[in-house]
């Protein structure tokens, strides 16, 4: 990530010309309750520009709001901002298999090996009219599923599962999910829920409020629960293993060689620039990093920096 | 009010057979813009009834929830409760006059000086649907105004109108008045109050929300403004003033020469039960009190507590 | 739990003359890295003492302070309320093996299968000088260990191991383990956790607060992490399993079947009395429950509330 | 303000090398009881120093924190950054005859008329040693007072005697001024707060907390209440005055007439330039405020914006 987010990608021109992708693998479930792992990709239609770190200095002095308003005001004049949504497809079995966990955030699968299948469009074609209605009290989640897609054991994921609604529950309150902005667009909600603060429907009436009851009360639908994930192994507190570590650095390294001879110069010319006026141990810590994704890499930032070159079993 | 808690009156059977009062002073400004100073009363339709203390421990141990089970369910079976409104009304000339200030919730006017006029029947004929979203949610305030009715000096009033709505906004939230219980029950309020958490309708979509603006928004009514009140004397930080304070115990004294004996008799028992086993200096300073209300008062809660009479000249 | 709550063990005559137990079950591990399962039980010294219906009905109309005044005024006036303390053991292979299983917080273990083993006392001997202080911000919490003591895969306690604290955060603050009566009695803390509302000590002065560093920061004792628990099985959403349900019934009927003739008559009488007036429906379900533990039991209520008697198959 | 802000003097070089001023008027009461009104200003020892609108977009592009970290680094290297304090000094009777109510935040007292009165220094020599125990949790508040300063009647003061501490318990909680940061550097406090979230300290053990007391509780200090400030006129609801509203554009035109070609050309440029891209009918409406203040200060703006002149007397 720290590769990418200096390198020429790292400053999108504007919100239209750059890709997406969801970071965490989910689940996909088909109709005949097959699952598979799957990852999300979205692909500008137009095409991705970026800013030099020059150019992005001199806009951010001038507007800091530029590629807000670049976006607003290319949706008022009746332009649209549409990414080509795609997935990665892996098979159960195959997780065991992969290289790398297919649940790590911090790894790609590899399009050889998972070519991305096309599955629609993402269209932003409609200003908000008001920003805090919209806008400010939106409350996206990884955990607001539609049945067919559901969670996988990815830990940054699963931990996001419950801090996304919790801190909307602090930000909005408990009835975040009857703002308009973040009802179901379409159906009617029958659950269990009821009170909490600012509620401004009939709370359920008089009807009971525990489940299963004999009063008719809405009934959960067994059909829509999540396809079961196999567990073994201890339940535990540990360190993040360190024999995986060489591992790390590997698709850092694979990215950086990808990149031509005018893009390692912007990219190293950028991460030095930043690391200038650090202690100069933290900076061999650093550049310990970047030697082990690539001794070129992190021997061009050493030098730019003026510091002997690391070598990547310093700092294990 | 200590006089009148301990009374027979201090337990009433049940919120139907009671009668009620708004303790503080408010103001009418009529059709010609004359204000005059007003006291609410609403006289129970179906008569007085309290319980003794012994039946309301009983009644207590057995059914904590009894009096508002019994609004229910005398609601529920058809029944209404229902309470005749007047007003006491004091001209602005006479407040200087009167005796004790007009604007001192501790003290009555007098019926003999400012008598009774009905205004109309406050009645509740129908039960809530849900109890969290019509009763739980309820924000009642004093500084909730219709045009004509208007607040009074009266410092605890004055210190209401702004910590009602406060707490209001700390309990249900800044859009508190949002909420359907809430909504005033006919009409479309314009007003510039936007955001803040739970705003469920669209928040004034694209209108500025400063006043006055050049852009067709909402201008203030002046002919909604309150009557001014006329100000003298100093602002500063004062004890409550000692010279008044005989005035504070005149009108317990002529509560308690209209008791009859059976009701002294209940009365004095009343406090003195719940003041055995207190301090007996904290019972001298507070037999003090009933001392400078009527003597007799005093010296009866005296000797059922063994205690010398006290006179009210001690404890000043 | 409805058995004993409505037998006479259901309203302690006060504090000091009844036992404890903790509900869930905890894993002790012993210097060698042995972990066993324990059941923590409180037996006060001074046996139990027991108030009948009408006693406690009476006692709550006059004093609702009752039993707290009581442990108050007996500690003031020099006694102690002890208990002994003793852990039931079981061992991890037992765990398998034992009938009801040893996580289900609504299982008693059998005495005679795991006898109790005397560990200590607890005594309280000192009355709080600050009640808001000492009391009112007390935060216990299931997930306070110290080394050698951990938590048991009990649900209820995973889900408390978390709630607690997280109620705690909101109703004390961030900081509440920086409140004296919350902070460990002895030792000091050294940890990360920096800033929150109402820090009060220097929050770490110019330290790092990430982990590991290089600037001589705490490093975790790898020693007091927990013992591991073995997990297999699947990751999902079930209903409480239907298979196990005769189970549920089991130990209440044990329970009913050691009651004397006469504690059966006042268990009785005490739930026929709290069921009167219930729609008859659902004192049906509810004896169905009762028959259930034992049929004489169910037949009894019935019984009492002029109801047919209900078969333990009716409302699966 | 605008016309400053606008100004030379609207981009300090950094904290050291700019002016500070209290809005408000305060009251000073001497030894004998007298009171003054008294405004506040702090000179800077080392001279102002600004920063060109371009020299500023440049520096806000490439260090976000340079004004916060010129501080920090010159104090960290000894340095200190100090002003020499002064109040203006009007007496009470003065208050009613100065042509500009002295109780007016958007107005200045001319130095001519009340010249500035040397106090002392305002030094800052010491960095915090953690910004959030020391930046974040301090609680700044025009209502702390120490005896002899007391507050005007001025409405923005009034306002903020109660807003700063309220958003500060809002923001720290109930016991913010237990936070070592902001108790008062020397001396015991003695009050009758209790309780609140994150109490730290004793809470006053078992003293009683109500007052006048018989427990020997702290009794007020009556020789440290505020000189009284007499008060007369209507207290009522009123749209700003219209009639003092020419008053309101005097003081920007006497700073106007007093830069210098250049400083007028830069201001006139900077002012413009901002204005650039708004609706015409707005900008007309601007244009006639800076006319009012002075009519070639209005014309060179409506020039710079390619409007024809707006006279003062539109737009009233």
């Amino acid at each position: 990530m720290v590769t990418i987010l200096f390198s020429d990608r790292g400053i999108p021109k504007n919100y239209r010309q750059m890709h997406g992708f969801g970071s965490h693998t989910f689940k996909w479930v088909n109709r005949e309750g097959t699952a598979h792992w799957i990852k999300y990709h979205f692909k500008t239609e137009t095409g991705i520009a970026n800013l030099s770190s020059e150019e992005a200095a001199q806009i951010g002095a001038q507007d800091p709001d530029y590629a807000t308003r670049d976006l607003f005001q290319h949706i008022q004049g009746g332009g649209i901002a549409a990414w080509k949504a795609y997935v990665q497809i892996m098979s159960i079995d195959d997780a065991d298999k992969y290289g790398t966990t297919p649940f790590d955030v911090t790894k790609v699968w590899l399009y050889k090996d998972y070519p991305l299948v096309p599955i629609g469009r993402l269209v932003l074609n409609k200003n908000p009219e008001n920003f805090f209605a919209e806008i400010e009290q939106a409350a996206f989640s990884p955990a607001n599923f539609v049945p067919g897609i559901e969670p996988s054991p990815d830990k940054l994921l699963q931990g996001r599962l419950f801090s996304y609604p919790d801190t909307q529950r602090h930000r909005l309150g408990a009835n975040y999910a009857l703002i308009p902005v973040n009802c179901p667009y379409s159906g009617k909600i029958t659950n269990y829920q009821r009170d909490g603060a600012m509620r401004i429907d009939g709370n359920g009436a008089g009807q009971p409020n525990y489940s299963p009851n004999s009063r008719s009360g809405a009934v959960a639908d067994s059909q829509r629960t999540e396809a079961p994930i196999v567990m073994h192994g201890n339940s535990e507190r540990t360190e993040y293993p360190r024999a995986n570590r060489a591992d790390d650095f590997e698709q850092a390294g694979l990215l950086y060689r990808v990149l031509s001879e005018d893009e390692r110069t912007r990219l190293v010319d950028n991460i030095a620039r930043h690391m200038t006026g650090i202690d100069p141990d933290i900076q061999r810590r650093q550049i310990a990093h970047f030697t082990k994704a690539d001794p070129e890499y992190g021997a061009r930032i050493a030098r730019k920096l003026n510091l002997a070159s690391i070598s990547s079993t310093d700092y294990r």
